[in-house]
Parts: structure tokens; sequence; C-alpha cells
């Protein structure tokens, strides 16, 4: 008989419900922890164990995975007072699935290496809908023999998992899909708009134009919500920002100029100006509208 | 028993040469001039008549289609000296179906239909392959009825063929194509240089980024083109300038704004300033790694 390793999991928010939920169904003891503890209700419910600390957490756990905002809340659930490292044995591993800058990450994997607890960075993308049906793509950095001891959990939450390399080389990974995720939306925008505001047929356009060199994820399905002017989030604005927050935090740090990431950066910024943050990542289509004097849908 | 109606065709370039010869396998009588003439021979081999002029190829057809490099060629070949519309009669159809600006184009329509000659634009994209194999993707301006006529004519060319609306419809279609082209391999370059910097392996990061919201056409193909270090064209930067200026001298026109496309410009500056006008467009990742001192491919 096979023993499941003990998972605790520390950040119950959208995405960390369907993930947890999904390694309880994967048959794994698990033991949550969440800055709001009422939220981890639907899982302690699906037999989840509730601990009062991120340190209680780690003390009933072989494999920790964390899923929170920011390199500053991985910091202190992590590093913090009654964090987890404080709970944390020799030999347990610590997977790290927020989005969160690839230096800090190597700073914490530092912390973490002098106890003899391993780290593992999976940042992941797929977004709500993904976390729900354990179809979440998730980018690995860290060990490669770590990575390989932890992959069928990882594998209880996700498709498509990749090793990349070393610590923080899942997070890079992870900037790298949010540069192209920005870069070809704000093409797309930009395109749309250029058509509309020479007079011409938009759902046409798009229509001619999405099945050859010209075509992307971002034009097939973003593209399709512009139309409508339909500007619901698939992923959030607020939560792009955080992102892009963090590529141009380590393009500053690895010395990296990126005009085009700017350039996106920028157009979003008209998004905040106009508090449009609870949007998905299309509505920087408003930006390119807004210069142009011309609505994409009249 | 139908007669087919007779095609002249001007411009036997590297599209024109597969895209007539698709005509006369569709069983058209195809009358062809080019301006090296020497160019025509595989395509009067095969059974096209050879004209002196462009005026009589118009005299030798009742559809005239036109596949040249720019506005001011096709001006030339339609409405200067021996032009073709010297040639036209009443209620010919003229198809250009070279990738110009779509104000010269209505300016075109506007002259011939003095004449009763009706024109469309029909841009293409899908390359010399697309031209050989007959699946061109085709996108068409000008009025509906005429199209309908038209396409069993351009079915026998290509196999995605979309009306888009009035003259120089299918022209702002192109342009479109070719912002969404341009701006999603900018992203491209810029992205996986970024994970290059990083020091991170990016063959494993464009195979993790590719099946989800930051795919693309571009990253796919080109990306892996990149990991190559394979410059070789599919779609030359020396065409590719021309349609960007096309496309900038529309947004001036049209008083559209076009920060990500100008970007894109300025980055393919850097192609033109070392001479790389017969590279593919993917070469633009040049300019990234000169400005982040940092090759893609080591």
């Amino acid at each position: 008989m096979i023993t499941l390793k003990k998972i605790g999991f520390i950040g119950i928010g959208l995405m960390g419900k369907g993930m947890s939920l999904n390694l309880l169904k994967a048959g794994y003891p698990v033991t949550v922890w969440n800055r709001t503890e009422s939220k981890t209700k639907p899982v302690v419910d699906a037999g989840a164990k509730l601990a009062k600390t991120p340190k209680e957490v780690a003390e009933n756990s072989d494999i920790l995975i964390s899923i929170v905002t920011g390199s500053d809340d991985v910091k202190e659930v992590i590093l913090g007072e009654n964090g987890a490292i404080y709970g944390a044995k020799k030999g347990d591993v610590f997977i790290d699935m927020s989005t969160i800058s690839p230096i800090a990450t190597v700073e914490i994997a530092e912390e973490l290496a002098k106890k003899g607890v391993e780290m593992l960075d999976g940042p992941v993308s797929g977004g709500v809908i993904g976390a729900n049906n354990g179809t979440l793509s998730i980018m690995v950095g860290g060990k490669e023999k770590v990575f390989e001891e932890c992959k069928p959990i990882l594998e209880a939450m996700g498709k498509t998992i990749t090793y990349i390399g070393g610590n923080g080389d899942g997070q890079v990974c992870k900037a790298v899909n949010q540069i192209l995720v920005g870069t070809t939306m704000l093409g797309v925008a930009e395109a749309l708009v250029f058509a509309a505001k020479a007079g011409v047929d938009v759902e046409r356009v798009h229509q001619a134009v999405s099945g050859g060199a010209a075509g992307s994820w971002q034009l097939t399905n973003n593209g399709a919500r512009l139309l409508k002017d339909d500007m619901s989030p698939g992923f959030k604005i607020k939560d792009y920002l955080k992102d892009l927050r963090i590529i141009m935090e380590t393009g500053d740090a690895n010395k990296m100029p990126l005009p085009a990431t700017a350039l996106v950066l920028q157009m979003f910024r008209h998004c905040q100006a106009e508090d449009m943050l609870q949007d998905g990542t299309q509505a920087v289509v408003r930006a390119v509208e807004k210069l142009a004097g011309q609505k994409l849908v009249s």
C-alpha cells in the first residue's frame, strides 16, 4: 500500500479552492490555512483539516503548497511570524504556485535551504476554470529530482506540467507567458480599432484574419469578446498589472530592455486611471479607443 | 455549355506565377503581361497567351487581375501609358490582388468607374506556398454583387475568401492582418530574449507557453525558427516594411494612432540599418538581442 504524502495548502482563494479540492479528490490528506478563515469552508467540508497558522500547516504536512497574491505575501506566510518555515522539517518540499518575482523566489528558496527544506516554484496559467477542472498549465522551477518527486501531486491539479530549470525559472516562464499575453492583446486591440476607424466591418475582418499567420489565442478568444463589447474578466486587469510589475522589476534586475511590454504597461495605465481593475485584460481596448476617438463597437 | 470568362493577369512574380497557373488549371483562358517578360515563360508554356502591354491584356480579357508591388505600380499598369484602362470595356472587372494603400485603391476604383469598369481589391495572405497550392486567404473589397460574380475565379487561387466591404476594405483587412503579424512577432521576440537574458532554457519555455492564452501562429512557427536561429524568410522584411509603410500612411490619413505598430516599425528599422531586408520577419529578434546585449541562441 502506498501512503500518500500529507499536503499543506496555504491560500484558499479563487484558485486555491479548486486546486485543494482536486488534491482531496485525488485522495491526499490536506491541511489548509487561509488569511480569511471563512473561505476555507468548502474545502474543510470536503474533508480538509483546518490549521490556525501557516506554521501549523507545515507541522502537519510533507509537501506544502502556497498560492497567494504577491512576493510579500509569500514571504510572510513562509518566513514571517508563525510562518511555515517554523513548522517545517528537513526533507519537506514547499511548492509556491503564486505568480511572484523570480528574484524573490530565489531568496525564499535560499532561506528554506538553510533548514534542509526544498522549494519549487510552480506558477500556473489557465485561470479559475483550469483550477476547478484540474487542467492548469504549471511551469516549474527547482531541482529536477524534487520536481519528479512532486509530479504526481502537480498532476492532480494541472494538465500541462513543464519542468523549466532551477529555482525561479518557473516564474521566469510565467513572466514570458504574461509578456506574450499582453503584447498579443494590445496588437489585437490596435488592429481591430484600426479597422473600425477606417469604417470597415470588424466582424468580417476578425473572421478573415483569425485563421492564418495573424492568428492567436488572444485574437480568437478576447477578440470575440471585444466584438461583443464584453469586458468581463477571463483574467482581471488588477492581476495582470501585478504581473506586469513583476516583469518590469525582473527586467530591471536583469538589465533587459522591454520596449513592447513597457508600452503594454502604459496602455494599461489608462485602465488604472479609469478604475477598470475588475475588467478583463481585453479592456485595454479602451485605451486604444480613447486615443483614436473611435469605439470598436458602436 | 458554360463559357469561362477570359482572364488577364498582370504581374508574374513569385506570387503571380502560382496564381496564374492555378487559373489555367481551372480551365480559364489566361492572357499575361509582366514588366520582365522572361518571367512569364512557365505560364506561357502552360498555355497562357502573352501580351505586349497591360492595355493589350485588358483588350483580351473580361476579368483583369493584377498583383504587383506597390500603389504606384498598380497605378502605372492600370492608369499609366498603355495601361489596362485603355483596353477595358464597360462591364469588365479589375481585381487588384497586390497589397497596396486602401486610399490608392479607392482612387483607382473611381477612375475605373468612369469607364464603367468595376474594381475589387483582393489582397492575399499565405505566401508563395499558398499561391502555388491555391490555398491563399483573400480579403475582398468592392461591390458584393461583383464579388459574387468573381468568386469562382478567386476560388481557383485561394481557400479562405472573405468579403469585407466596399472598395479598399480588403486592403484595410490586409493591413489589420499585418498589424497583428508584426505586433505578435515583436512580443514573441521580446518574451524569448527576456527568458534567455534571465538564463532560462528557452526551448522549455517555448514549449510551456505555446498551447495556452499566450499562444499564436507567430509563437509556434516563427518562434520555432528563432530557437534554431533560422532567419530564412517565410515572409521577407523587405515586403513587410512596405506593408508597414502602407499601414502608417493609412493611420495618418484616418487619424488613427498606432503606438504598438509604430514600435514594431522602429524595431524593424534596425533590420534596415543592418541590411537584413532578405531575412524573414522573425529576424526582428536581432533588434531585441542588440538592445539586450543577449543572443537568444548562443
